[in-house]
């Protein structure tokens, strides 16, 4: 993974919908992008906190007190501990942050969970 | 910090270059923005490893047996332990992700060096 990337292009060349793919780690942390559109499941993290920075399109992250919209170029941090539920209406390229523990749909196991396993694949 | 940014704006507004601001926190690690032009020293983290994503511009990163060239949109990550250079021909605006130890300018400490407080200024 030791070389320059551009995260757009790794995003855009992802074929199913939420299932990330790490890009690169730095320390206890992967970065990763995935293709988005529609809904996954509201979870959340005990532990981790998880940053959302929207490549393409545009992303909406609905918690039980708020809901952010976040647009091309801009991110978000889902703090530890809060029950969120990311949306995007129409497809959406987002580049993410999480420690490498964290399970990308965090404290529950749906269809659509990926293991680290697959998220680690090369393409 | 609990709020939807967008880093490309906080870059812009910078008026100093090697000057990071810190703009998010993923757990033990900063998100930061900086404006950088021209070079700023060689350094290396021992025990961190250091993302650039590049938001406008381009950026150089010199390291002992290579160079690699991260444009617009592109990211690389410096190895821990790895001695680095970055370079800015012209105005440069980055991404960076470091642990929250990590001093920017690494194991050498010269008057550009930012301490942490300063790179948690409001702006």
């Amino acid at each position: 993974m030791n070389d320059v990337v551009s995260p757009s292009r790794l995003a855009s060349a992802l074929t199913d919908y939420w299932s990330p793919r790490v890009i690169g780690e730095v320390d206890d942390a992967y970065i990763k992008v995935a293709k988005v559109k529609g809904t996954l499941a509201w979870h959340s993290h005990e532990h981790e906190d998880e940053l959302f920075l929207v490549l393409s399109g545009r992303l909406r992250i609905e918690m039980e007190d708020r809901t952010v919209e976040i647009g091309q170029g801009e991110m978000f941090i889902v703090p530890k501990g809060v029950r969120h539920n990311p949306v995007a209406d129409e497809e959406c390229e987002i580049m993410l942050i999480e420690r490498k523990s964290t399970l990308h749909t965090g404290d529950v196991v749906i269809e659509g969970t990926r293991s680290v396993e697959e998220q680690l694949r090369a393409n």
